[in-house]
C-alpha cells in the first residue's frame, strides 16, 4: 500500500490519519489499523478519546519543584508525600524514566525532572531543565545524595557531569547509576562499550 | 513494569493511558510512549490530534447507497465517479478492506461495502450489513458481475454464500476473489487448509 492516505478517502479521515502518524512509534499502517478500529467502535470512540487528550494541557501541569507532572493545582503526589526519604534526590530524563524507576520499588526519594538532557547544538541550556534552581532546593530540603539516573549516552553523560558540578556542598553524595550487562541477557549479546562499562563498574564480590 | 498507569500519575494522564490502550494495536507500553510523546511535544500536539478526531463523527458519513465513507453532504468519489465500471460490484467486509483493493489498481468498479459479517451469534443480521437493499441496487445499476471479497473465514464463507444466494438474476456472473499460498511465499509454509484451497482453485496453465 502507498504511504498516502486511500485514494477515495474523504478529508477529515485523511487529517486525523496524519495526526495519527505523528504518534511515537506510530508508522503508516498501525495509524491505518487504530483509525479503522475508531470507525468500527463508532462516534463514541473518537469523542472519548478527544475528550480525554483534551483533558490533558487543561489538567495537567509539571510540579514547580520536582517538575513531575501532577493535576494542576494538586499537592504533588511526590514531594509532598511525607513517607518519602527527603534525603535522596534522583535526576532523572523525564517523567517516562521516573516511572520506570518508580516501578522497581527501589527508591523511595525525590526527584528532579530535567525534561530533557543538555545540548548546546539543540539549544537546550541549564535554565530550561530547571538546574538553576536545583542548588537551592539540594539545600533547602537539606538532601544528603543525589543519584545520576540519566542515560548513558553522550548528551546524558554531559548532563550527569554538569549536575555533579553544582553540588559542592561537602557530605552530599553524589552518584551515579550502575551501567553493565542487563540481567538475564549473556556477555556475548553485548557490545564492547557497554562490557567496559561493566568492567570500570566492578563491585567487590565478597 | 505493571499494567496500569504509574502510581503517581495524575488522573487525567491516567484516563488518556486508558483511551490509547483501548486503540486496535496498541498494548500498554506502546500507549505509555504515545503519551509521553504527546507530553514531550506539547498542549498543542494534544490539541490537534483531538480536533483531528472530533471533526470525523462530525464530517465523515457512511455513503447510503456503497456504504463507504465519504465526506457529510458530499457526493460518493465512488458511486458518483463516471470513470468506474458500474457493471462490476465488489463485495467487502470493510472500508479498510476496500482501500487495500483500490490500492491494488485491479478493480475499477463499484463497492457494498457490508460494514461487519453475517454471524447469528453476535446478532448481525442481513439489513445490518445492508443486504436487504442489495438486490434493487444491482438491477438499478444493471449489474452484470458481483465480486465476493469476504476473508476465508467461517463467517466469511457464510457471508458470501448468503450475498450470492440473493442474486438470482440470469446473466449476472457471481464470483469468488482466490485463495491459495501467498505470491512469494513458500509451500513450506502453509497450512494444509490452505493448501487444499490452492489445489481446488487451480486453473488452467496453457
Amino acid at each position: 500500500m502507498a504511504d498516502t492516505a486511500p485514494k477515495s478517502f474523504p478529508a477529515p479521515l485523511a487529517r486525523c490519519l496524519g495526526e495519527l502518524e505523528k504518534l511515537q512509534g506510530i508508522g503508516h499502517k498501525s495509524a491505518l489499523r487504530i483509525l479503522y478500529g475508531l470507525l468500527a467502535r463508532g462516534p463514541e470512540a473518537f469523542n472519548s478519546l478527544a475528550e480525554s487528550l483534551q483533558a490533558v494541557p487543561l489538567l495537567v501541569e509539571r510540579c514547580p519543584e520536582c517538575r513531575a507532572f501532577r493535576e494542576a493545582g494538586q499537592p504533588c503526589p511526590l514531594c509532598q508525600d511525607e513517607r518519602r526519604d527527603r534525603s535522596a534526590l534522583c535526576v532523572v530524563e523525564s517523567a517516562s524514566d521516573l516511572s520506570l524507576i518508580e516501578a522497581t520499588g527501589e527508591f523511595r526519594g525525590l526527584y528532579h525532572v530535567l525534561g530533557g538532557l543538555l545540548s548546546p547544538s539543540k539549544g537546550v541550556r541549564p535554565e530550561d531543565l530547571g538546574l538553576d534552581e536545583l542548588p537551592a532546593r539540594l539545600k533547602a530540603r537539606a538532601v544528603t545524595e543525589v543519584i545520576l539516573a540519566t542515560p548513558p549516552t553522550a548528551e546524558g553523560e554531559a548532563t550527569a557531569s554538569y549536575v555533579a558540578s553544582l553540588i559542592s556542598a561537602p557530605g552530599v553524595r553524589v552518584s551515579r547509576i550502575g551501567f553493565g550487562i542487563p540481567v538475564g541477557s549473556d556477555l556475548q549479546y553485548s557490545d564492547s562499550q557497554t562490557l567496559s562499562r561493566a568492567l570500570t563498574g566492578r563491585r567487590d564480590y565478597r
